[in-house]
């Protein structure tokens, strides 16, 4: 009681979070309950919905705070030392590398993924925008330093590569791709796969996107 | 007793389809049971076995039956008149249409594919390797044409393009763009991920594919 009166509120909400997923890595997110959760933290269910409304916003959150991760990584490839296109094809590929060994390796993510799919599709969306502003700036960087033919709107741009790019990304794909036995040894598709969007990208002068 | 007698067994295949697909159609993939079917065309289950062990394997026909009718819509597009950029455009656009207005006017299509995927995953790589001759074949005569820039492995490129266009072709994504309402109304993302493919192929000799 004394602990939980000197723990300021955003911390108590990050531990939560924490053991949180702990538990859905260890036991799965559909066996997890939040009365878990409360009893691995010697808390009362009652506290947790004063921070959380329900188990899928703990799995909302959860994601939220994956994704950012994710992105902070990202960001540090983008602004390394190189070219616009060796940026590119780095994050293409470790953006790849990390969804598919986090969804192969810890198939628990898998279930917390599906479930954000499923019930948190606003965070997801956002993840997306804000991972696409990552890519539309390493763009615009490639076209100043001419190595990209110049064209215009960055943004749709890089969602359209964002979509070429789905297979390498997407968690359902790739989590199928796994289920079917199906994951590459070798990374040559995930390489064709960059070196056509570069090919694009350094030939975009002719015909302006549509 | 006498009819059955004098009906060739691939036309009774043809007809046990036909019924399942009805089937599956109407009520749904899995509230349908073979019983079912076999009752619907005054048969027993056990002829039904006959022809096919389970109901997963008469999925797998039907989805077959659907997948070869689907690849015949494309050769027909791949073979049109126009350039190959125009065909191979069209043929773009083609299938992401008909898996879109398949999937999301017929839902019940969806759980047919759903569980293709998970059970006759065999059967849609079989597809995915015509398909991709097809492409391949279309990538090579605008080659041909001086359209393309001259490459070599025409079967890996068109493997490259169709993971590309993962995001316009795939039914899981489109079925779960579909589910969150997010099918957007007009086919911007398509003509930019087409221009993309197109642009990189008049480009490509540059640097020769990984």
């Amino acid at each position: 009681m004394s602990r939980r009166s000197i723990t300021p509120p955003a911390q108590t909400r990050e531990k939560i979070l924490d053991t949180a997923e702990d538990l859905f890595l260890r036991v799965g997110y559909a066996k997890s309950t939040v009365a878990d959760i409360a009893h691995m933290l010697g808390m009362s269910s009652a506290n947790i919905y004063r921070f959380f409304p329900s188990k899928s916003a703990i799995n909302d959150a959860c994601c939220r705070r994956l994704m950012a991760r994710l992105r902070l990584e990202m960001q540090a490839i983008a602004t390394a030392p190189g070219t616009a296109a060796e940026r590119l094809s780095a994050l293409i590929l470790s953006v790849h590398r990390r969804n598919r060994d986090l969804l192969t390796r810890e198939r628990q993510v898998h279930d917390m993924v599906d479930a954000a799919i499923a019930e948190s599709w606003d965070a997801i969306e956002e993840h997306k925008a804000a991972c696409n502003l990552i890519f539309a700036g390493l763009i615009e960087e490639g076209v100043a330093a001419r190595e990209f033919s110049p064209t215009s709107g960055f943004e749709a741009l890089a969602e359209t590569i964002g979509d070429a790019c789905c297979a390498l990304f997407h968690p359902t794909l790739i989590a199928q791709r796994a289920k079917s036995g199906d994951v590459p040894p070798d990374e040559a598709p995930a390489r064709r796969l960059i070196w056509l969007v570069l090919e694009a990208l350094r030939n975009a002068a002719g015909r302006p996107m549509p």
